[in-house]
């Protein structure tokens, strides 16, 4: 880890706390429109489990790449014909502001500490499928203090395609193996290490609620595993 | 102003001093190769007169864009040629170092105060022709807390033309009068107005040294007229 001049994070799920937040804006949502008696969290992990096959078709070539915000809100309109609601009912600037509940996630406890921390002896910066806008207000939102927005935008890829980790390398004028990924998915850091990337693993284990069964703990050759950002600046002397 | 969002700053001499910077690094690579004699911040202003000309090879479309960096690479060969140094002679960690100069840029004294204040209320980030890895290491350089680096290298164009400014704020997710250019040129905020960004002019009389005959004040309808950032904040209420 001496070369390490860039951490590049996952920003869903290691840093934000997605599914209370998503929640928080379902349960408002829902109540308004009748659904009052549905788990707003569990419409949420609707709308997740939606997010994986909605970059499939992207990353498989049937369908020229956008934006993660239009793929959110594609999803939402899916979840709530579920629930039958007719998205078409419903004015489009409250399904535009509900879409952006996506640039309203809190942070995890230690994310602004860590991150304010790691900031002093590296570049910081996102390393997600979130696009630039979404990421920015975000950050806005949750006092992330990032000096650069990189990932999916930038290459018009979605992760785990190595473009998007490489893209963020060069964006830098750095060697895959001056950055590193931070990410709570060993997934995500099998691909970004297979691209030359150092890889950190932090485990969120209440990212998919108190049921979850996926990512409790690093199942790779990581080059760190942390408990939490905090714990991840206290180890790389920041 | 009233329905401003995001705040684009030109850096290269609206929240940077370029020219004292150049010349401090310059003045030590010229005294190493025999050249003490020269007058840096003369060999630096021979640099930065390359500049405009090497970008619109690429505005006209005579040439597929590459970053500022390549361009600046490129004009400094030219410029230590002029004064019979070989560039091939001098070892290549050196030259990327030195062309690394752009990368450690001083803010001038009101940047780092007033771009604090200006981000409490508006998203904050770059509309420059530096590329994104310049800006990101320039940022950390300064101490120059962005929100977002955009501009050039995003749309693969540069200022002027319009798609720099629109690309920019299609990337927040905003109109073009959510955003407003901030820059010490008056062409550079013309074209911004023409691409309906709000205008800030902020005068930098020693940008070009003590002898600067442009620029030196405002000469269009822009929407503000600020001193310097930290006046720009007072007047916009942060």
């Amino acid at each position: 880890m001496q070369a390490l001049r860039f951490l590049g994070f996952d920003v869903f799920g290691t840093v934000v706390d997605w599914r209370s937040s998503v929640a928080r804006d379902l349960a408002t949502f829902l109540r308004r429109h009748g659904l009052g008696h549905l788990d707003p969290a569990a419409v949420g992990d609707e709308w997740r489990d939606l997010y994986q096959p909605s970059m499939e078709t992207i990353r498989r070539g049937d369908r020229a790449w956008v934006r993660l915000a239009i793929l959110n809100r594609e999803s939402l309109a899916v979840v709530l014909q579920r629930h039958g609601l007719d998205p078409a009912g419903i004015p489009e600037q409250e399904l535009a502001d509900l879409n952006r509940t996506w640039e309203r996630l809190d942070p995890w406890p230690d994310s602004v500490p860590g991150l304010t921390r790691l900031k002093t002896r590296f570049a910081i910066g996102t390393i997600s499928n979130g696009n630039v806008g979404l990421m920015t207000w975000l950050a806005k939102y949750a006092g992330l203090p990032w000096d650069v927005i990189a990932g999916a935008e930038l290459t018009r890829t979605y992760k785990p395609q190595p473009e998007t980790y490489l893209g963020a390398a060069e964006l830098l004028g750095l060697r895959p193996d001056e950055c590193a990924l931070v990410a709570a998915h060993n997934d995500d850091l099998r691909a970004a290490q297979a691209c030359g990337f150092k890889t950190v693993f932090i485990p969120r284990p209440t990212e998919h609620g108190p049921g979850q069964t996926k990512d409790l703990r690093a199942d790779g050759a990581w080059d760190a595993v942390a408990d939490n950002l905090v714990d991840l600046a206290r180890q790389l002397g920041c």
